[in-house]
Formats: C-alpha cells, sequence, structure tokens
C-alpha cells in the first residue's frame, strides 16, 4: 500500500465553514491519495459582560464546538433560547474577535437572571478558544503510554496491529445485526467496539452519539478493560472532535465512522495518531489520518 | 383529514430505550393514524461526592439528554473522559435512583483535579432530572401569549393558519437546493425557516444541529423578526428535545424534520402545541403533534 503523509496542516480555503483535506480513498482494496472537503470545526467562547449598580461583570457562558460563521447570531440565538436576554434592546454591543470569541455587552442596568446564568457559568474556560488550543489540551491528559502507543512516527515493530481494508469494510454490517433500537426506531446513535479479528466486544446506543461513546468506554471501564489499545471503535454517524477525544482518552487506536468527520476531528487524529476512516461504504472508504494501521490486500 | 388525538400520555414498552408513540401517518396526500417507535429521550443528572481532609461535597457535574439504559456505564465514561476520575479504583459506590440520577462517589481522601471539577460543575440544577421537569421549565419560561398562540386547544378560528401536506413534502428539496456546505461535504446539519406560502427565509449550517438553529434563531432576532409564529422550521436531521426547546422559544409553530424525532422531543410538542413532522420521504410523512395546522388535499 502507498503511503502518502498526512500531516501536514489542514488547508483552508476561503470559506470558512468548509476546510480541505488530504485523504487516502480506498475502494475494493486499491487505495488512491485524494482530498475532501468537510465541515470545519472549531471552538466558540461565548461571553456576556454588563454593569449592574455599578459593577461592571463578566462570565464565560459557554463554548461550543461549531462551524465558523455567523458567531454573532450564534451568540444572539443562544443566549435567547437559554432566556438570558429576552431582545436585542438589551444589548449594548456584540464584540466578535480573535475568530472564536463572542462577547455579547448588555445595556448599563440590565440584570439577567441570577439562576439561569449561574447555571451556565463557566469559572474559567481553559480548554481555550482556538482548534490548537482544544488538541494541546486533550494531548496535555493522555498519558504519556498513550502518546507513545498511538505515536504516527513509532516503528513498524512497535506498532505491529494492523488491519485489512476487508475487515473494516465488513464492520458496519456487523453493527446493523446488534443494532437494536436503531433497527426499530432509526433515531440512535451507536458506537461499536471490534478487536483487531473484527469480533464485535461491545455495543451501546443513544440518541445523544457522546452518550452512546460515554456508556462503550464506561462498560470497559467497569470491567477493568481499560486502556482500549487493541480495539477498532465504529461509530455509527459522524465523527467530531468530542468523539476523537474520548477514543483518545481511551487509547483506542483506530476509530472508523460512517459518516464524514469534521475538520477538527482530524486535526486530532493526526495530533494523536488515531487512525481515523471516514465515509465507509461497501467497499470504499477514506483515510484521513495515520494509515500505517491498514493493509490492503 | 381525519382528526386523532395524540396528547395522550406516551406509552413506554417493557424496554426503556424505546417509546411508543401514536402517529397520523400521510401517504400520498391520504392519512391515516398509526404508531411509531422512537428512541427514548430523558435527562440524565451525573453527579460525584466524595470526602477530603474530612469534609464532604457533592457536586452536580451534568446533566445530559440521553437514552435511559447503562446509566451507571455512561456516568463512568464520561467522567473518565472529562479527567474527572481516572479508574474505578477511587470510587466507593455508584447510586443510581430515581431513573435519572447518577452519583459516584469516590473513597475518602480521593481529590479530584479542582479546575476540570469547577468548569463542569453546576451551581444547582434546575432544570430537574425527569423529562416531565424537563418540560415543565420550558413551559414556564415561554411567554403566556406563545403558550395561547401554540395552544392545541385553540379553536380554528384562532389559528386559522394552516399548510398543505403538498407544501411539507417539498420542503427537503428547496432545503436542499440551498444547502452550501452539506452539499460539498456531506458533513454538516441545517435548520431552515419558510413562510406559510413555502418562500425560503433563512438558512444555517453547522457541525451541531444545536447550533445550525441558534444561528437561525439569532439570525431572525438581529432583524427584529422575532417571535417567528408564521413560520415553519425545517431541520435536516433528527428532532431532539434541545431543538423543540429553542422552537418553542422563538414561537415557531410547525417544526419539520428529516429524520426521526426523540420520544422527549415529541412530549414537548404535544405540550406545547407545536406541530412536529418527521421522517419526511417524498409524499411521505408522519405527524406526531398539533396535526390541526396540516390540511390534505
Amino acid at each position: 500500500m502507498a503511503t502518502i503523509l498526512i500531516s501536514d496542516r489542514l488547508a483552508k480555503p476561503n470559506k470558512r465553514n468548509v476546510v480541505a483535506v488530504r485523504t487516502l480513498k480506498v475502494n475494493a482494496g486499491v487505495s488512491e491519495p485524494s482530498s475532501d472537503i468537510l465541515a470545519a470545526e472549531e471552538p466558540l467562547e461565548i461571553s456576556v459582560a454588563g454593569n449592574v449598580d455599578g459593577e461592571d461583570f463578566s462570565r464565560t457562558i459557554a463554548i461550543t464546538m461549531r462551524t465558523p460563521g455567523s458567531d454573532e447570531e450564534l451568540a444572539l440565538g443562544f443566549l435567547f433560547c437559554e432566556g438570558i436576554i429576552s431582545g436585542t434592546a438589551e444589548i449594548d454591543n456584540v464584540l466578535v474577535k480573535d475568530c472564536n470569541y463572542v462577547c455579547l455587552s448588555l445595556r448599563a442596568g440590565v440584570r439577567v437572571d441570577q439562576e439561569l446564568f449561574e447555571r451556565h457559568s463557566f469559572v474559567n474556560s481553559s480548554c481555550g478558544v482556538c482548534g490548537k488550543k482544544s488538541i494541546d489540551f486533550v494531548l496535555s491528559r493522555l498519558s504519556p503510554a498513550a502518546v507513545q502507543a498511538n505515536s504516527i512516527n513509532s516503528t513498524p515493530d512497535s506498532t505491529p496491529m494492523r488491519i485489512s481494508g476487508t475487515l473494516i469494510s465488513k464492520l458496519p454490517d456487523c453493527l446493523r445485526k446488534r443494532q437494536d433500537a436503531f433497527e426499530s426506531t432509526g433515531g440512535s446513535h451507536a458506537a461499536a467496539l471490534f478487536d483487531f479479528s473484527g469480533q464485535l466486544l461491545a455495543v451501546q446506543e443513544d440518541v445523544g452519539r457522546h452518550n452512546a461513546l460515554d456508556k462503550l468506554i464506561g462498560s470497559r471501564l467497569k470491567l477493568g478493560k481499560l486502556p482500549l489499545r487493541d480495539t477498532i471503535l465504529l461509530l455509527s454517524g459522524r465523527a467530531s472532535f468530542e468523539l476523537i477525544q474520548k477514543a483518545a482518552c481511551a487509547e483506542i487506536p483506530i476509530v472508523v465512522s460512517i459518516g464524514a468527520p469534521s475538520s477538527l476531528a482530524v486535526e486530532l487524529a493526526l495530533n494523536c495518531g488515531i487512525t481515523l476512516i471516514g465515509f465507509v461504504r461497501e467497499k470504499r472508504f477514506n483515510v484521513y489520518a495515520a494509515e500505517h494501521r491498514i493493509h490492503l490486500e
């Protein structure tokens, strides 16, 4: 199998809401270096500032992983739907800066519902407000062993476990046979864990994809099976930054998503040395990171 | 069009992860009362308690909307991935109670990373820990006018605006023609707003479905167009509780989702009098709540 280096920084075209990435497209066992356009994902910090009874306040209300663009609208809509603002009359100005930060300044004297406000406030926002910082934060929390185990620079000898393209193509069918609630409702996400021979170890379903993965990792933790170094994670939907973050915490080396990955999911996988595969369809799939763990027949 | 009452409490079959609901299935203009199995959605409160230096502490770390089942595993996996616990050796016991509450007690003397802990702690959890309380909380925050406007008990005269089944079937195509990032990436969710004649008013896309809807509502708020009483919201994916909550805040009377709704999305729509339509395919769709706003030719 031809190996291409895909650890270059992701190229960002003019449109901020999409990102071009290099990928390895595999079709019926034949691979070809290619490129793909992914939905951009970056964190946005939403803050509220004001002055009540002569006292200034400023609080981070949320950090949301979003596609850049319409950030002011996102902050307005979020704060309105959470009941923190009731209309634009309360707003003095909206400051959008550093690409990933929005601060909404309330007119002097405007009070916010203290209970709602407290419910959402962060004491601090240490996860940072850009993709790079988010990735550094995840990396800083991984054990040295995890970083070493997944390192893209490790020699073939130190990472002898590889899986075949044929096995990857079979995983979605294995999941569908076991996907209980999804079969009947079409409304659940699933996360499944396989060993390197393709044996299904565990599957969990949930309306939230992050919950399905938390349940899966929690079930292995309960059984004393962490870290999950010799396993493959299959996601029924799309792969976001948050899901790759969880996989990294559990030291899962290979993530296969039936749907599309986000730009930041790819960037994190590249940084953690996690093999990330997306768009699995019959005998086709795309490899976005660490393809050294895949061999094609 | 035959009218059926679907405001009965949702029936819960034996399996906690799915819920049976009454629905009106429409196919090529012909409607038929039917039933559907939906993925269950309920809030789960995750708490951590412990004792450090002789002092007890107990904090709510998260409230997540999840499908019931494997709640202990969900809490374990979530707290592990957030770095709040590093393994089961730190845990004294796990208390699961009231169906929607998990408290993880740490062994005496086990310290948690204060910064991570503070980042996640809620000062209180006033949104409640069951679906009923979550719905009551949303209802309590709606204006009386909004409740009246959407009331399922309002007479035909007070809610003269109705839309045709033909129009509903056309909405997904209108969206696809305008869906920018999705077309190229397959990785975005879209939220679109239409007037009752089917005119597209606004569309927003994002990797997160809640962000797409916040951006849409925020863009209308910025233009002074709220409340959105004479509009139809189209969601490219599934409809969760959170999305119906946002629609209710903006007083959107009709929500159409291309994917499946969750059980709690249906329950909230029934309580708010929001017309909720799901699984829109060609000339077929299912109506889950407030079908009095639809007329079939």
